[in-house]
């Protein structure tokens, strides 16, 4: 870590940050320039929270890291790529994984409808929503066990395994008894708690990045969950906020290629909660394979204007299959088949 | 609720949403433009959902609520300000009430060391964090209930009432056993979960605005707790996340105007969060104080180099001295006082 | 447009508003609904400025439109595609084409090496700037005419046409006696008298979305030019500014498909400037092309640790080949070639 | 300069890096750790604009300026605050001076009308728009010279100074013949022709911070001016682009203790742009000079819903005085009067 002082900081000043950075377990080195003193702390940085500390005393301007905060999560502690494992399927390697299905959880019956047509058109993973974060308190907030209980039905007809949202630390128990993979959400990225329980029950987990989350946050989450002891994270981009508003959120590629570089877990794309507009998922879903996503989730419902949630951004099966028809070349394009 | 169809929508296709927004429960009233065809939904659209399912219909252009979609925090349903008590200190009156305070409770002395100071100050309410919700899994996590101990001796000696924050649901009921009032962080204000619960228990809750929640979304969280039975909300605005790197968040102080013409409930500022920079509280609490800001929350240390977290945005118990002799004057230029 | 009034707001007042919507020339309908009244007023919107106006009222909460502002770039005015030709290379047809060349002109023997580089690649137009745009005044400038003339030398040795940026309406004159298309920078996306200025030249040219440009604003933006009476304008994204910063801008893909749906305009992106670093590039144009850009902007330097701008983020020409053949199949995948 | 090399690179890398710094003029020092070798390169970086460009390098990992990359606009090149004397006006004193008017002059009788009431009321400097940036060109773009005579006439009637805004180089001249104050608006703060060219006249320059400039870019603009020879010039806050649409722009109040700190040159605020709604315009006002704001600039117009631009943010008159009242304690609250 570089530890830059304010101008005209005297020799005594320079000797007590020193002090306090070998305190710290780091070793200091002094650097002056004409305008400039610079203290280089040399020393491990990942998993120390304390680094911004000094900008506590008033001798100092800034602290600026060298090394990321995180890991376990990160490319120089293990160079090749993580595979989680869903049951069967395998999320990180040459194959594409497409997860697919309704927001909610609506009945027994929608579940089944759709999870028999996604795995028509090839999804891999079938997704539903039992436990819903609602902006609002007024909106459905899911069918809870019910809802487990119909994507258990839907994945004893199809073989498809599941994965659904834990909201909170009480039901995580209850959510892991019935699905194949654990899903955070945006909204919980920093629900630390959360975070450490999943993490406990070894399930592989989809952890959504928050709206506001930067990439390092993002993987600072992740190293909560690594930490616990579960290696089975994937990363899901699902759009961040910015001031564009035509579309709902700004599905950001770019953290596609950003997350391969700094880690080795997995990263996969939601452009249905990234754009918000069902007319949008299709090419968006094109460009995330085509930066290197190792797989998506995208929401389909077979009546959306009927749907109890995020209607709006759901395709139909019909629209599904296309797009899986289209998006197979894309994948070849890179290597890689759906 | 105004929905904008699609250009060369056909009579059948206008007919089909009007039917709709009739099952939905609204009057529809069709305005047929030269270039755009509308449909006027009449009827209640506060606690209610569903506004932006038609958009799934491929015939609708967008969806455009006319009213906010919030209720029991809106001004329409209560005109005066809502005062909120914490053991005897009102929030929302004519005194403008800041809570003051460690960012962590670190150990009793320093609990009480602070307290002292910062009650002699004229602060009127304690602030101090025992579960600490923390970037990255290997930063300082809070002392937990020995936390809430050190708080309820400090009060003890001082008088001053608790705020602290509450982390997860497990812990609502002991957290609320000990502190005056609950705060829920910027990191759990779309945690539904832990909303209901600390509404629930009825006791003052101090609400702050996430990183990248906007206006909307914060009385939405706010209505959550209001619904459960819980008038007792006080909004707190902590600076939202900006390109802008100068400062750790933007304090968007143009909060506190906005969210008095949309609510009744009190709204104060945390300048040490919104700005992550010691030097820069001062001027920024007395802005907000000027803006209309019914509080203050002010992180107060007495080493704050050496300080288990939030270091750098801290002040000095003689700094924060300063600051409330110099608020006093400019809460007074705005008919309050301190 | 639809204008909402105010709670409680009577007869007269209604009327007052009407009078004014009249007077304005549209026809207004007033719905009145149990807690809200709001005023439909019909008739053209686009390319009419006072709408926000009755905002102004004391009466009015707030002012809807139903109509996108811009006209001549609308998909309304004109359903099919325009082709934007330069100097024979038809950007906005079945072939995505590829521009590439240094961010500076540095000399003419680095422009010819770069042209004759990326021309064997299968890049179809040549970049380079003459007159720079540079955050800081102590930055170089750009070499200026002489510059403009290392450009036509390149072009004449390969064949290539060159886009180049011009910086201010004196200078217009100049670089369209050189360049075959003109580039407006991200930097001047709302400098309104250089937008007409080369609007009225009638030359092709590249229009870059500012860092913090909505999508209707940059639709505007080349609205000024389209109604100077030159059709020949390619949109380019290139990055706005989000809170993240692992990338230097936040290149936003989601323009591609969303410009495409309002607009009949080409669309072309820039990863060099919106990612900021030379190894996210070929990802990001992958992603570029496979969600449907009909062009990409590609900074190339023999030498980029020696480059006079933007070296980080320029690819070197094996680089640069090697993307040209790995971009080839994904241009396959979505029907169209290289 | 910190120069932060990747993991594993070997020593004739590093000896490569150092070299280049030599070239660069820079003294190197290497810092071997354990985990990352970090090179300081110790020399004066203000004004200098290369830094970022090692980056270019496949060994270099990040580039860490130590220093701000402006000079003149730095408090360590001039370390007491600079005042700005606008046709007698000190802006940068122990007054904190309001400049008013209308966003446009639309016609003699309407400025006069306004200089006069804004006089009355304790402005000391008028403001008025004959050349328009307008988002659409089908809005009204400003009277020009002949609002330049307008202001010219208003400023003769009541002998306030005269702050308006110039648009482009050419006409830079004509306008500095009108004007008291030149105003470069918040789209232009990277044309940097104009910057340069507004420097070069010497007349005082109110120069608008854009909306998604940051604090580092927003000084280097004001170097641009500085650069070329003109010390008078003012930084205005006037609001930047965030995720939040309750305001039009989100004030940042922040700016000012920030600029404070960084610069020696005053600091203005622009509430009415910032906000975008006459009703917020009062308490960020007030905010403004409670945070340490040296002036404001606010819209006023005798009939803001007839205006010809940004009626719905501008005050009337009597609004107007009511605010310079209630602004006069605030004021002297931080000890300084109006």
């Amino acid at each position: 870590m570089i530890i830059v002082l304010k101008s005209g900081v005297g020799d005594s000043e320079i000797d007590e940050v020193c002090r306090r950075i070998t305190e710290m377990g780091y070793s200091p080195h002094v650097i002056r320039g004409e305008f400039k003193t610079v203290v280089a702390a040399v020393g491990e940085e990942r998993g120390r929270p304390d680094l911004r500390l000094l900008e506590a005393l008033e001798t100092v301007e800034s602290v600026m890291p060298v090394q990321q905060p995180f890991k376990l999560a990160s490319k120089e502690v293990r160079a090749e790529p993580t595979e989680v494992r869903i049951n069967g399927v395998v999320v990180g390697g040459a194959v594409v994984v497409v997860m697919a299905g309704p927001c909610s959880v609506e009945s027994e019956s929608q579940m089944c409808e759709v999870a028999e047509a996604v795995k028509v058109s090839g999804a891999r993973i079938l997704r539903g929503g039992a436990y819903k974060p609602r902006t609002s308190p007024y909106a459905f907030q899911g069918l809870k066990e019910q809802g487990l209980q119909h994507l258990a039905e839907a994945r004893k007809r199809t073989g498809l395994p599941v994965v659904t949202e834990v909201l909170e630390t009480e039901s995580v128990e209850l959510v892991a008894e019935y699905a194949d993979m654990l899903q955070i959400g945006a909204r919980n990225i920093q629900n630390f708690t959360l975070l450490r329980r999943v993490g406990e029950t070894g399930k592989p987990v989809l952890l959504k990045r928050g709206m506001a989350t930067t990439i390092q946050e993002f993987l600072l989450s992740a190293e909560y969950i690594l930490s616990a002891g579960n290696p089975n994270v994937i990363l899901c981009e699902r759009g961040i906020r910015t001031f564009e508003t035509t579309t709902r959120f700004t599905l950001d590629l770019n953290a596609v290629p950003v997350l391969k570089k700094l880690s080795h877990l997995p990263v996969v794309v939601d452009p249905s909660h990234g754009t918000g507009h069902w007319d949008l998922v299709a090419p968006m879903a094109k460009g995330a394979v085509a930066c290197g996503a190792d797989g998506l989730i995208i929401e389909v419902h077979p009546r959306p204007e009927l749907a109890l949630s995020d209607g709006p951004q759901s395709l139909k099966p019909s629209k599904f299959a296309q797009l899986m028809r289209e998006l197979a070349p894309v994948a070849e394009a890179v290597g890689r088949s759906l």
